[in-house]
């Protein structure tokens, strides 16, 4: 049996990266493998507690706070639920990870991607995934899917400015071309099946099955 | 006018720092200088919903995840109020500052000064205390202040071990030594008056007073 593989999603809102990420949760599950379906910031009691705080509209956080406690509830979720998982031989389906950090903090603001890097160095051991499916969309595809969302789901980040969040969309294609042995990238558009079978294609020879 | 210095208080538990900083702030104000008394964790909303976090003892926070917790919230509170502070020319004084970090987080784990210092680098710009007043008692007379505190005042980090104490004491010591032109070490026995006086005895040189 092989062990397991960390796998994350990211992208920017509304690109349907949890849907993914549960789907292909299930379908691992479904070949009777152990997997931790786990999301950032959050994961764990610390690092849900430090997700209130960052996305709670009332704190004004800056950019240098906002990267701290991005790395802080990290930490905690690498420490106590990832990495415990991964040496247990468990997959591990994480949407959103240290890519999200380096597109948005590094990509929003002036601080450096080594900055970031080494937040996660101090906080993290470095772990990096094994595969990192970049979904990319149209923008008035993920509008249209944003205003679809039921109640009001904007906080404090996903918010901000169209210009933030383009300069953060390109951040994604600078990281995804520095790297193109983990990152893959996967068209959004189309329905959750259609996105799903692109995801699986890349997964599957990791088991063993054709693509 | 002189322009506003930044002072901190160090030490472990039960040494008298918040009484020595309000006893200082109180002889500042009363010259008529502006003066800004804050302590850490906290002085900022941010910090402080932070530091709540910090001292609760539902979470399992390490080493690494504290560090990055104390570091955002030194940011928020270096950020938003002790740089703004002495931008206008006030002076600040602080119950632990970054030397608290680097005795706690560092002296009680495996975390290097350098990763201390590179996340209060990227947090607060690196900003150091002009003057630190570091207060050093013999256990037995710590013992008996913290004795004599009303209500049950131990929380996560106050409630560790003896061990784990005296190294951070011997950290503190370290810190001075390799930096005698920034620490006054003040010997905290005796009344609170005789102590402020040790601390008075530094600073009224500072506003063209007598030592």
């Amino acid at each position: 049996m092989s062990s397991g593989r960390f796998i994350t999603f990211e992208g920017g809102e509304g690109v349907g990266k949890s849907t993914q990420a549960r789907m292909l949760a299930d379908i691992l599950r479904a070949r009777g493998l152990g997997v931790l379906l786990t999301r950032e910031p959050g994961g764990t009691p610390g690092a849900e507690a430090i997700r209130t705080l960052l996305l709670d509209k009332q704190y004004d956080w800056d950019a240098r706070a906002e990267a701290l406690l991005f790395a802080a509830a990290r930490s905690d979720h690498v420490n106590h639920a990832i990495r415990p998982a991964l040496d247990r031989g468990d997959w591990v389906v994480c949407d959103r990870f240290i890519d999200s950090s380096r597109a948005y903090q590094a990509g929003g603001s002036d601080l450096s991607d080594d900055a970031i890097l080494s937040m996660h160095t101090i906080g993290s051991h470095a772990l990096m995934p094994d595969v990192t499916f970049l979904l990319y969309a149209e923008t008035d595809d993920v509008a249209a899917r944003l205003a679809a969302r039921d109640g009001d789901e904007t906080d404090r980040i996903g918010g901000r400015s169209a210009p933030y969040h383009a300069r953060v969309a390109a951040r994604f294609r600078d990281l995804a071309a520095m790297d193109p042995e983990r990152f893959v990238l996967i068209d959004a558009s189309g329905t959750m099946d259609i996105v799903h079978e692109r995801v699986w294609r890349a997964i599957a020879p990791l088991l063993g099955e054709g693509g």
